[in-house]
C-alpha cells in the first residue's frame, strides 16, 4: 500500500469512521480502522458488530492495499499533523510509514482479512429523505427509548413506513415519543433500530442533502454518498403503540412552551434528590399551579393558560419526562391534553401536527 | 431578614462565593452560603476552612438578618429564576421565602452563628497589583505544583517579594516554574499559598482593575473591592529554588515555540501509554531531531533551530513536562539552555526575561 492524501480530508473521514469504534469491544480488531486504498479512493471501514461505517476520501494511490490501524492512535496522529499532504505506505510486513512535512511515523498494523465486512445490501429499493429531516426526527424521539435492557426491543426506535408517512416511535413504559413526516415512497416497512447506533447516526447526518435508506430483513443502510452506515435491526415485535395513545380527551390547554418548561425546571429543583422528581399540576381556568416539596422546602409556580377547554384537574408527574419532551419541542405555543388524573397526558405542537409526546402521570394519594 | 435584589447581581455574587464550596467537607454548614443582609448590601460568605470568600451585592434591605442556605440548591434556584427582582424574606424560624414574578419557593436554612468567620486581617500594608498580571503569573506557574502530597509544601506556589520584584515559584521535583514581575512596594515577604485555593482565585480575578494583597503570618488576603478572598498559607520552608537553577550553560538554542510544541505532542503519541512519556532530543547544528518509540511504532520529528551556541547534544525528557511549559508560554521564539544530558534544561522567553521553566532530563542508557 502506498498513497498520498490531503490531511483535512483524511481527518474528516477518520472522524466519521470513528463513530462506530466504541472502545468497548473485546475483539482487538474492532479497535481498528480498515484502510483500503483502491482506484482513486481511500475507503475507511469501522465496525462494532451492531453498527458498521464505510466512508471514502480522495487519495492519490500509487500502490493498492488494505491494512487495519489502531483507531485512536492513527486518528490522534493524523489530527496532530500539519495541514499538508500526508503519505502512507507499507514499509515491511506489518508496518506502515506515515510522513508529512518533517514528521515521520512508523506504526505496526493488523491484517485486513480479519476485519468484519459490511453486510452486502442490495440498494434496489431506496427511500430518499432529506438528512436534516431524519436527523430531526431521530433527535425528537431518541430521548424516550428505554435505558433498562429488560425489554431489549424498547432500547430502539421504531421506523414505520405506511401510507407515504414515516413514523418514528420510542417508548420506555413511562412515556412515548412519536414523530411523523410525509415521504415520497410506495414502500411499507416496519423495523426497530438500536438507539445506540442512532446516537452515532445523528452525528454523521448533515443539514444539507438527502440520505438514501434501504431496509433488509436484518439491517438498515443509510447511504450518504461517500459514507454508508449499516445498523443491525433489533429482533422482536414492537409494542402496538397506537393502542396506547388515547384518541379522546376531557381537558385541553394551550400554554407557552418556554414558560411551562422554566416553571417545571424550577419546581423540580426542590424534589431533585428524591427519586420520584414528583411535581403536581393544579389546572384551573386561567393558570396551571405547579407545586413540589421535599424536606428541603417547597415551591409554587404559576403558568398562564392561553386557552382551556374542559374541566379543572389535579394531576402529578415525574418532572423529568415532561422536561425531556418540552426541551426538544420548538414551537412557541403547545397543547396539553388530559383525560383524568390517572390517564396519560398528551403534548402536541399547535401548528405542526407531526409530533405526539405521551407522559404517564404519577398516582398520588390526595388526587 | 427581608430584602429585594436584582437577579443578575445576586447570581454573579453567588457564582463567586460558590468557588469556596468544595462539596468535599464533612461539615454540613460548609455546603452552605452565609447570607448577611445589612445596610444596603447583601454579603455572601463561603468557606472550606483553607479558603474563605466574602462578596457583596446591592440589595434593598427592609429587615436585616443572617442565615445559611444550601449553596447548590439556592444557586440553582436563583439561576433558574427570571431576570427580574427577587425578594428573600424569613417567614418562620428556620425558613425563608424566595419570590420572583410568579415563582415562590420556601426553603429551610441553617443558622448563621455556626458559620466560620473570615479571619480578621488588618489591611494596613497592602500591595496593589493589576488583577490580570497576578492571574497570568499564577496560570504560568500553577501547572508545576506537586500533585503528590508527600511533601505538602510543594502543593503550593511560593509568593516571594524582594527588591520590588514578585516571584511566583512552583516545583514538583521533576520541573520548576518561575515567573517574576516588578511591583511597586517596599515590602519583603515570602509565603506559600495552597495550589487548590489558587485554582479558585484565578477564576475570580478579572482582566481589569487592581487587587490589593495583604500577607499575615498565616493568611493571604486578595481584596478585589466587593470581593475578598482569604487563603490559609502552607506551613514550612519552601525549597531554596535559586540553588536549583543553573547559572551557566554549555548549549543554547532558539526555536519556534509552536513548531517545537507540535512536534513534541506528535512524538509523545506513540509513547503515551508508557508511563515514562519518553522522548529523545538529538540537537545538531540545524535541527532538533525528536524521536520516540514503543511497541506501537516509532516517530521521528525535525524542528529547525534558529540559532545555536554550543555543542551538539543528545538528551531525553518526559514529554509531559515540556508540553506543560511550552503550552503556557506565549512568545513566538523561545530559548532552551542545556549543560549536559543529565543536567536540567532551562526554557526561557527571548523578549521578556520574566519566566524560567526548568525540566529535569531522563537518564537513558545510550546517552
Amino acid at each position: 500500500m502506498n498513497f498520498t492524501c490531503d490531511k483535512t480530508n483524511l481527518q474528516e473521514a477518520i472522524s466519521i469512521a470513528q463513530k462506530a469504534v466504541t472502545g468497548k469491544s473485546t475483539m482487538p480488531i474492532l479497535q481498528g480502522l480498515l484502510l483500503n486504498a483502491r482506484g482513486n479512493k481511500l475507503t475507511i471501514n469501522s465496525s462494532d458488530i451492531d453498527l458498521g461505517i464505510e466512508t471514502k476520501c480522495n487519495a492519490n494511490i500509487k500502490e493498492e492495499g488494505s491494512i487495519v490501524v489502531d483507531s485512536k492512535l492513527f486518528g490522534d496522529i493524523i489530527r496532530k499533523l500539519p495541514n499538508s499532504e500526508i503519505q502512507i505506505k507499507s514499509i515491511s510486513e506489518g508496518t506502515i510509514e506515515i510522513t508529512c512535512q518533517r514528521s515521520r511515523f512508523t506504526l505496526v498494523h493488523m491484517k485486513a482479512d480479519e476485519f468484519p465486512q459490511l453486510p452486502y445490501i442490495d440498494e434496489d429499493e431506496i427511500i430518499s429523505i432529506p438528512q436534516k429531516l431524519i436527523k430531526n426526527m431521530i433527535r425528537s424521539t431518541i430521548f424516550a427509548i428505554a435505558i433498562d435492557e429488560t425489554r431489549p426491543i424498547l432500547t430502539g426506535i421504531l421506523f414505520e413506513i405506511k401510507n407515504r408517512t414515516l413514523n418514528l416511535v420510542a417508548l420506555d413504559g413511562f412515556r412515548l415519543a412519536l414523530k411523523k413526516e410525509t415521504i415520497d415512497t410506495e414502500q411499507e416497512f416496519s423495523a426497530v433500530i438500536p438507539g445506540k447506533t442512532l446516537h452515532e447516526v445523528v452525528k454523521i447526518l448533515e443539514d444539507e442533502g438527502d440520505v438514501d435508506i434501504t431496509f433488509t430483513t436484518n439491517h438498515i443502510l443509510f447511504n450518504l454518498g461517500e459514507t454508508k452506515v449499516v445498523s443491525r435491526l433489533l429482533e422482536g415485535e414492537f409494542i402496538k403503540y397506537q393502542a396506547i395513545i388515547p384518541e379522546e380527551h376531557e381537558l385541553s390547554i394551550s400554554v407557552n412552551r418556554a414558560s411551562l418548561l422554566n416553571s417545571i425546571e424550577r419546581a423540580s429543583l426542590v424534589s431533585k434528590d428524591a427519586s420520584s422528581n414528583l411535581i403536581k399540576f393544579n389546572i384551573s381556568e386561567d393558570n396551571i399551579v405547579i407545586t413540589s416539596n421535599s424536606q428541603l422546602g417547597d415551591v409554587r409556580e404559576e403558568v398562564s393558560i392561553k386557552l382551556l377547554k374542559g374541566n379543572e384537574l389535579q394531576i402529578a408527574f415525574n418532572s423529568k419526562y415532561l422536561i425531556d419532551a418540552l426541551k426538544i419541542m420548538e414551537e412557541e405555543t403547545i397543547t396539553l391534553q388530559f383525560t383524568s388524573a390517572v390517564s396519560p397526558c398528551i403534548i402536541k405542537n399547535i401548528e405542526n401536527d407531526n409530533v405526539i409526546y405521551l407522559v404517564l402521570p404519577v398516582r398520588i394519594s390526595n388526587s
